[in-house]
């Protein structure tokens, strides 16, 4: 009788075109499937909690599996991690009951999304953040970004082509957060290793956080579209109530690129 | 009358050949050069404090230059950033005295190594850590550092083929230091955006740094390459001071890949 099993992964998505498989793109859900292959003998299909676009980020995407081998766990999570390319690492792999599926199962989802705003990206975050030149006002992006808490008709921020039954989502949290060096250390936005020492600092990240049981195509990146919009002045604090309750994506920013983009975790 | 300026750098170095420019490859002295040549007209002359080799990383390398150009120091840096690929950014330009020459003029540097201990490497990490599978002792790792403090005979860490006048250098600080993840804000190394929640982490980020006037070539990696082989106990605490007092370069441990490497600073 095959085990189920619950995988945590994290990937960096510059190079994937995604997480489902493709016939011929590079995709995070290929890249484990192929890794199983040789420990399993036959084709072991990874089921994810979400499909993350091309070029969106994860640190805490979680599938499912079922498999044969008696394999330890652990052995298991060293022979994935020796074998996948070191842009995805299986962060842990734990037993779940029969019948778990991560995508159904899935009960809150948490997306982070990093900005940087004004002065200079350091070079080991330019995979990670957008760069907007200006100065955002972090108050007036999280006065809006409150806004989304509760259930609404998100269709203003749905991307065009969905075809999804109910365009209404509930949203749980939904906050701006500066996130500040270690200034006590001296040390740069990556724990002193390999970015910029902290005086050498320009600009700031900015990270916003939504948690919500579902999103729709492109939700998070067209509010993260719109709160950029409020904090450059482009649009008023106000407009994100109008734009939410118009339900109309044409009310709505552009949309904020993949590569700022994480599926930061997934409750069950 | 050219200007003299001090240009503070940092790069990533994975994709570069490193610092110095080199007929066809991509180094990182070029890119800045060919990013100077439209605004001042003619090839500018680009001297660094240190020519980081293939694959090392630079948070803090500083260069300087003389320029013609009038045009204004925040321009130039925007320019400069507007121009130069995103692996490479000039983080600040200051006016420098006439006749300031980077190199020469350097009084210390600072070079920190990353290693990763045991556990999983999160993605947004794997190109500035070299991982150790087991686990590193920090203690004996530390206690070995600081046998190099002082004026010593550093030849036992040359690379072969180097061919300076004196193998004596100073060096200020050795020492180890453990990186603590963001507990109070459940942040990974990544302060929270990109990285992997502090839950999630398994291993820890170890932090060679090491502060001196000069370097022999591949010392600092020499140098980690025997700190390590204490680390996970194939050497003796105590077989530092012999290595050091041998001068022998066979007596001390492989050196230690250049991806793990970063010009942190440079004093003057």
């Amino acid at each position: 009788v095959p085990r189920t099993l619950k995988l945590t992964i994290a990937y960096d998505g510059t190079d994937f075109a995604g997480w489902q498989r493709q016939a011929t793109e590079r995709t995070v859900q290929a890249a484990i499937e192929d890794a199983l292959l040789p420990i399993d003998g036959e084709r072991v299909i990874v089921t994810g909690a979400g499909r993350t676009d091309a070029g969106v980020h994860a640190a805490g995407q979680v599938a499912s599996i079922r498999l044969r081998s008696s394999i330890a766990n652990e052995i298991l999570l060293r022979a994935l991690n020796a074998t996948l390319p070191a842009d995805v690492r299986v962060l842990a792999i734990d037993d779940a009951p029969e019948g778990f599926n991560a995508q159904f199962a899935a009960k809150r989802k948490t997306y982070r999304y990093s900005l940087w705003s004004d002065g200079v990206v350091p070079p080991a975050l330019r995979r990670y953040v957008w760069h907007i030149p200006q100065r955002l006002s972090v108050a007036a992006m999280d006065e809006a970004a409150a806004v989304l808490i509760g259930t609404h008709d998100f269709s203003a921020f749905q991307a065009s082509g969905g075809d999804v039954q109910t365009t209404v989502r509930g949203v749980l949290t939904s906050r701006i957060e500066t996130m500040t060096p270690n200034a006590a250390t001296g040390d740069g936005l990556l724990a002193g290793a390999v970015a910029v020492p902290v005086a050498m600092l320009s600009g700031r990240l900015i990270c916003y956080e939504i948690t919500g049981a579902g999103f729709l195509r492109h939700m998070v990146r067209n509010i993260v579209g719109t709160l950029v919009d409020i904090g450059r002045d482009r649009l008023a604090v106000g407009e994100m109530r109008a734009v939410l309750e118009s339900r109309d994506r044409a009310r709505a920013s552009a949309t904020a690129p993949s590569h700022g983009l994480t599926l930061w975790s997934v409750d069950y």
